[in-house]
């Protein structure tokens, strides 16, 4: 199923006539309650386009819908517009795996050390920012890996993954699977433990990711694909030094106050009142905290794609709410994702496993 | 009254004696329930201390805070850590204006442009990023002008926000007025026209920001300074060629979905349900739509800041989704809050009118 195809249906454009048929699914009549996810899957497996059926968009209409407002953040330049679009089946085979993460230092760092890790050509220093016409987001791409930035929040990046999804589609990308690096907070592990998430929760615990449509709320599953959490839970093994677990992601609106912390510039509650929230997050199956996790779930499950949430714990929540450790060790704690998912993509393309390398990600993420 | 001495009150640090005080009125058997606006409110008004009585940090622990988690996303270059910490009382003296934005190359060139609109001494042009430490945010300083980004959304805002009041605190900055400026989508005004916002709204059109703390919602008042936005409207007399009106502005949590927007990865709903929405919020007072504002509003307010948001309307929502104005068009528009804050900066200077001038703002904002 092109996930991407049916993403189209919903575009509200100039389509070719052979479209019409996939906009008229969206039909109020249908028995779901319109906006409900059960009626959104059902009007998806409704769809289907065979390869040959998928509507293409006139080049021209292509250009105008990446460079206006259906990609108005992402603004890919115009120059780098014709490898999505005369080259899209190159751009296809390439691109297999997109990793995510708020910091666009941090997601240059990452092309440049999967340039290494893949054993490409030349030193991969001058690897090209691909939205090099926006500070909003920066994008690089390595070989068959998209490394992309979203900034911090959930808005931010409902945003990217929007614009990302629509720019894969005109590429005609398939099984593309995504992931999401990032730091956390921790909550009763140590301090450099990466978290696989299973599930996204929200502040109350619950494994929903709550979206605003039209002024009413629509609730979404947060659950993430398991037998990639498995894979990359088996692939931690390779990488030595550091505990990795597969366990609840937390994700919040807010880093101080709706994270329990004590030292923003607004507090209204006790030391004691956190600490009970955060013991009874940890009881209810939370093991890090961060600000992405349940919209990047909701919308990835939704479309159809193949996703994973990978992030180290800076610290303990439970021991406190600042980060402690010196620079070096940061530096090395933020690599250690990174490094997970290099031995994870390395071994999906059937490469041997490298010799002992150090990341190259710099502590610009923080 | 020190809005950002009572910020203090409630920072979880080892304060000297003096403060323990203050903090002992974070006192569960208060008669407000606990996390209430008015049981906060109450707290705040409570404390009230005088300027000999304020509780000082030792300059280590300034920089400890700074330097770690309390300030864990602006990450203030260390060798300008004396300016703030040793050279407070010029700092206090300097900074009374600070303006926000989304991206960092518009609130680099809008500190560009205030340099010239206060004729400063030297071009500007080498203006420094005083957050070079970290790509999450940038801030520079002109004078007596802040200017710095916020990332998208609220919950990037927010960490901002919390790091900014603290920073002005440590800097004993006094009467500082905020404000906001950006852009948006307009609801039944002509493209090009600026919206002052008198009251933030949420995706209900109610004048309310709901925070999650420790998982529970707590709801804060969103109504912004209304002199301040009567004064900005006066100016707007000054500055020709464009139309200025004060509104509600709608703050939503997403950018496609939650606007209404028929072109994003997904859509669940037909255009007539998308109009009828939008035609609501106009009919509710809205004129135009962003993504910062209830929360911007919410904190300013309860920290005792003199707030204001100036958004520019790159469209009217109710004839589309995608911005179709050429590219030269866009960037006039985006210069039009700035030329606005500008000449609102300089009459409360009291600088006579500087002749026309051109703003500097790239369009790397969109």
């Amino acid at each position: 199923m092109y996930y991407s195809e049916i993403a189209l249906a919903f575009l509200d454009l100039e389509l070719p006539p052979s479209s019409v048929q996939l906009c008229s699914c969206l039909d109020p009549a249908q028995a779901q309650p319109q906006g409900s996810t059960a009626w959104l899957s059902g009007q998806l497996l409704a769809l289907r386009p065979r390869c040959s059926d998928a509507p293409r968009l006139p080049v021209r209409r292509q250009r105008s819908l990446l460079a206006s407002g259906a990609a108005a953040h992402c603004r890919v330049r115009t120059d780098s517009m014709p490898v999505l679009v005369r080259n899209a089946h190159k751009f296809t085979f390439y691109t297999q795996f997109v990793c995510v993460g708020g910091s666009p230092n941090r997601m240059k760092a990452f092309a440049q050390f999967m340039h290494k890790e893949l054993g490409l050509e030349g030193s991969g220093e001058d690897v090209a920012d691909i939205c090099a016409g926006t500070d909003r987001y920066a994008m690089y791409r390595t070989g068959p890996v998209l490394s992309i930035s979203h900034g911090m929040g959930i808005p931010s990046i409902s945003i990217m993954l929007h614009e990302l999804i629509k720019l894969l589609h005109h590429a005609k990308c398939r099984d593309v699977t995504i992931i999401r690096i990032g730091t956390s907070g921790g909550l009763g592990i140590k301090a450099g433990s990466v978290v696989i998430t299973d599930t996204a929760v929200d502040a109350s615990f619950q494994p929903r990711f709550e979206q605003v449509v039209l002024g009413d709320v629509v609730v979404r599953s947060t659950d993430l694909d398991r037998e990639l959490a498995e894979e990359l839970l088996a692939c931690s093994k390779e990488v030595p030094n550091f505990p990795t677990l597969i366990g609840h992601t937390m994700c919040t609106y807010d880093f101080y106050e709706g994270q329990g912390r004590l030292d923003g510039a607004l507090c209204s509650f006790s030391s004691e009142k956190k600490l009970e929230y955060l013991k009874r997050a940890h009881k209810a199956g939370v093991r890090n905290i961060e600000m992405e996790s349940t919209a990047f779930a909701a919308m990835c499950r939704l479309c159809g794609l193949r996703a994973a949430v990978v992030c180290v714990a800076l610290l303990d929540r439970l021991e406190g709410d600042q980060i402690r450790a010196p620079r070096e060790v940061l530096r090395e704690y933020q690599q250690r994702p990174q490094r997970l998912i290099a031995a994870f993509i390395r071994r999906r393309l059937g490469l041997c496993p490298p010799p002992a390398t150090e990341g190259t990600t710099d502590l610009h993420g923080l």
